[in-house]
C-alpha cells in the first residue's frame, strides 16, 4: 500500500509553522510498512486542494489529509473532498453532543459555526477526537481510502495513534511484520557516534540502522521487517550487540524513553527522592521531570532563586561566597546544591547557574554554566561552555543536569562526561 | 509570482526529519511577494522526482528544490533536473578549489565521490555554501526559474538569505510593498474570534485577515500590498481598529510578542516584582518568564512545592486547610500565592496548583486547575478545567496564568476572561 500525505492550511505556505503532522504520519506509516512516496502542502483554497486530490489519486492508494476540519470559512477540506467525490455530509450526533458539552464545560457560548466541526462524510467511519472539537473520518471508494484528521497536533496525533492507525493495521491484515526500536545516546555527538560505527551502519541492509540528532540526544532507530515478530527481534537484536560493543557507556535508554523518564524510572527504582536550586533555568528541570506521569512520587521540589538576593534568603548562601566568586561559579553551584538537598530532604539534588545569554554575567561569559550534584556521598559541579541562543542554552543544561542525575544513579557517583 | 518547494529526501518521507526549510523559504518567499501554493516532498528516486517537476512547471513560475545535492549515489536532484531540461552538468573550479580546501583544513582524505558535489548545471548562475561544500544554483529557462538549494538548514539557510533571496528579488524588480502586522489575542476561542468579526473577514480583500490558533492564543495576521509603505500602514491600521472596534479587549501583544514577553515588558513599566508558587506546572511558569531576556529585573524566583508536605514545611500552610479542602481547591491556591508573595516579597505572586492527568487527583479530576493572584489588593483564585493530555493541560495552564497576570497588570485587578 502507497500513501501520501496532503496537509492544508495556508499558514503552512505562508511560513507561519512547520509541517510536522507529515513527519508523525511518515513515521507511524513506516512502521505499518506503508510506503510515503509523496508529502504535499496545498493552501485553504478550494480548487488547488480538489487538483491536489486528483494528483495523488494517480499515485497513491491512501491519502491522508490533515487540517481544514475547524469551525471556520477556511476549512473546507471535507466540504471539498465530498464534492470531488460526489457525496454529501452529514451531521454525526455523537460528535454534536461532545461539542455541545465542551461549551458547557468551558462555560462558554457556542456560536453556529461550531456545529459545522460535527459534519462528516457520508458513509464514513468517524474517527473520535478526544483533545478537540472535530473529528476524524475514513471514508472507502473502490480504488482509495481517505482519511481526513484535525491539523493541531495535539488532536491529530493522538486520533491517530489511537483510532487511525489500528484501522489502517486492519486494512492491511498484513503477514510482513515490521519493527522499530529505538536506541538513545547522550555525551556524544552524532558524527562521533557515526565514525565509530562506521562499518555496521555501512552493511546494513536488514535491519536498518537510521541515527538521528536533536538537542543534544543522539538516536539509533533498528528496523527490521520479515516474517515473524520473533525473527524480527533477532534481526534487531544482533544489530543491536553490535552497536552497544562500540558505543554502550552513551547509552541511556529505548523507544520512548527521554532522560527525564528515564531519570524517573531509576528514582522509583531506588526509591529515592530529587529536589533542586534553579537560577539560570528557572524551573525548567523540574518541570521537565514533572512533564513525566507519575514524576510526583520522588519529586519533592525546590526553589528558584532568581535574583541574588534570594540566593542569601531562601537558601542561605553566604554574601562573602556570592561576592568573592559571583553567582555563577563551582563554589555557588556547589553551595545551592546541597542548601536545596537539606531544605527539601531529598536523597539527590541539583543546581543550575550560569549566564543564559544574550549577556555576559559579569566576567562569565554568555553560555557559562555551573551545574552542581549533592548526593549524600558529597556534592559535585560540571562547568559548561554552551554555545547557542538563550533558550537553546537553557534547555540544553536541563538535559545535560538530567544525564548526570542518571549518571549518578547508574555509577552511584557523578562522572564528567 | 507563484512559486512551489520541492524538498528532496527519503529521511522525509520516513518521518526521520521534518520539513523545515519549506517553512524558512515560504516566510522569505511571502516577503518578497511572491506565492507559495504548494510544497512537495519527494524522495531520493528519480522517476518520482522528475514527475514532480512536471507538476509543479504546470502550476508555478519558481520552483525551489532543497536537498539531494549531496556527494552520495542517493543525491540526484541535479542529475534529474539536468535530464529533464535535456542540459548537462559541468564542474565548476571555484566550488571544486573549495571542497578541496575543506579536505585540507579537516585534514581528511578526500574520496573521488566528492568532487561531484562541484557540479553544476551549465549555464547556471551558482549560489555560494559558505557552510558546506555543495553550491546552489539559479538555472532560468523561457518559462521558468529553477533554484537548487542544499538540504541541511544551516546551509540552505544562509545560502538562500545571502544569495538566493538578492536574486529574486532583481528577477522581480519589485515595486510592490508588502508588509504584515500580527495581533495577539488571548481569553477568546478562534471560533469566537472570528465569529465577532464576520463581516469584517468577509468583506477582505487588501489587506487580507488569516486567524491562526495555538496553545490557547489566537492571531490575526494584517497583510497589505500596496506601492508604498506609508499606504501600506494606512490599509494596515484600518483593518486593525475596525477589529479592535470588536475584540480590542482580548488584544494582549503585537508581532513577536509573547504572553510571557508582555508579561515582562508590563512588570518592568510599573517597576514591579513577581514570584510564584508552583505545584502542577513544577516551574514551567516561572522558566517561561525566565525564557524572555531581561526577565532578571522583575523575577524574583518562587518555590516548587510538588509534594504535599513541601506545601506545608515551605509555604506555611495549615495542614488542616489541606485536609478539609485538598490541595487541588482554591483555599490552597489562595494561601499559596499569598504566601510566596510574603516570603519572597514582590508586588505579585501566582500560583498553580492541579492535576495535570492522567489520573485524578482525589476527587479532582483529571485538567481541573486553580491559579491564585496575589497582589497588596488582594487575593484572587481562578478554576479552569482542561481537557487535554497531561503537558498540555500544564502548558495551557501557564498561558493562562500569564494572561491573568497581564489583565490584573493592565486593569489593576484581575478579572475572569
Amino acid at each position: 500500500m502507497n500513501a501520501e500525505i496532503i496537509a492544508v492550511g495556508s499558514e503552512l505556505l505562508l511560513g507561519q509553522i512547520t509541517n510536522s503532522n507529515a513527519r508523525f504520519l511518515s513515521n507511524h506509516l513506516a512502521e505499518l510498512g506503508i510506503n510515503v512516496y509523496y508529502h504535499t502542502v496545498v493552501g485553504d483554497n478550494s480548487e488547488r486542494l480538489k487538483n491536489s486530490i486528483e494528483i495523488a489519486e494517480n499515485r497513491a492508494d491512501l491519502i491522508i489529509f490533515t487540517g481544514g476540519l475547524g469551525p471556520t470559512k477556511d476549512d473546507l477540506t471535507k466540504e471539498t473532498i465530498a464534492r470531488h467525490l460526489g457525496t454529501t455530509l452529514a451531521m454525526d450526533e455523537e460528535a454534536l453532543e461532545s461539542i455541545v458539552a465542551f461549551f458547557e464545560r468551558a462555560g462558554r457560548f457556542m456560536t453556529e459555526n461550531n456545529k459545522k466541526q460535527a459534519l462528516v462524510l457520508k458513509d464514513s467511519e468517524v474517527l473520535i477526537n478526544n483533545h478537540g472539537m472535530a473529528p476524524g473520518m475514513l471514508y472507502k471508494t473502490d480504488s482509495h481510502f481517505y482519511m481526513l484528521l484535525p491539523g493541531p497536533p495535539k488532536e491529530m496525533e493522538p486520533m491517530f495513534q489511537f483510532e487511525g492507525k489500528p484501522k489502517l493495521a486492519k486494512i492491511l491484515n498484513k503477514e510482513d511484520v515490521i519493527l522499530s526500536h529505538v536506541l538513545r545516546f547522550y555525551g556524544i555527538g552524532e558524527a562521533e557516534l557515526e565514525d565509530r560505527l562506521q562499518d555496521i551502519l555501512d552493511n546494513q541492509t536488514n535491519p536498518t540502522i537510521a541515527p538521528l540528532a536533536s538537542d543534544g540526544e543522539v538516536t539509533l532507530r533498528i528496523t527490521a521487517k520479515t516474517n515473524t515478530e520473533k525473527e524480527a527481534w533477532e534481526l534487531i537484536n544482533g544489530a543491536k550487540s553490535q552497536i552497544l560493543d562500540n558505543v554502550g557507556q552513551y547509552l541511556y535508554g529505548y523507544d520512548d524513553d527521554s532522560l527525564a523518564s528515564k531519570a524517573v524510572e531509576l528514582l522509583k527504582e531506588q526509591t529515592k527522592t530529587i529536589s533542586a536550586a534553579e537560577s539560570l533555568t528557572a524551573g525548567l528541570f523540574q518541570s521537565e521531570l514533572a512533564s513525566v506521569s507519575g514524576a510526583s512520587a520522588v519529586l519533592a521540589g525546590g526553589v528558584i532563586t532568581y535574583n541574588e538576593d534570594m540566593k542569601i534568603k531562601h537558601l542561605g548562601l553566604a554574601p562573602e561566597l556570592l561576592k568573592e566568586y559571583g553567582v555563577v561559579s563551582e563554589q555557588a553551584a556547589l553551595a545551592m546544591a546541597e542548601a536545596v538537598r537539606q531544605k527539601f530532604n531529598t536523597d539527590i539534588s541539583v543546581s543550575l547557574t550560569g549566564a543564559a545569554g544574550p549577556d555576559a554575567h559579569g566576567d562569565q561569559p554568555a553560555g557559562t554554566v555551573w551545574i552542581g550534584i549533592a548526593t549524600e556521598e558529597g556534592t559535585t559541579a560540571y562547568r559548561l561552555q554552551l554555545s547557542g541562543m538563550r533558550n537553546t542554552n537553557r534547555l540544553r543544561a536541563v538535559k545535560l543536569a538530567l544525564s548526570y542525575v542518571i549518571r549518578t544513579l547508574i555509577d552511584g557517583n557523578a562522572r564528567k562526561i
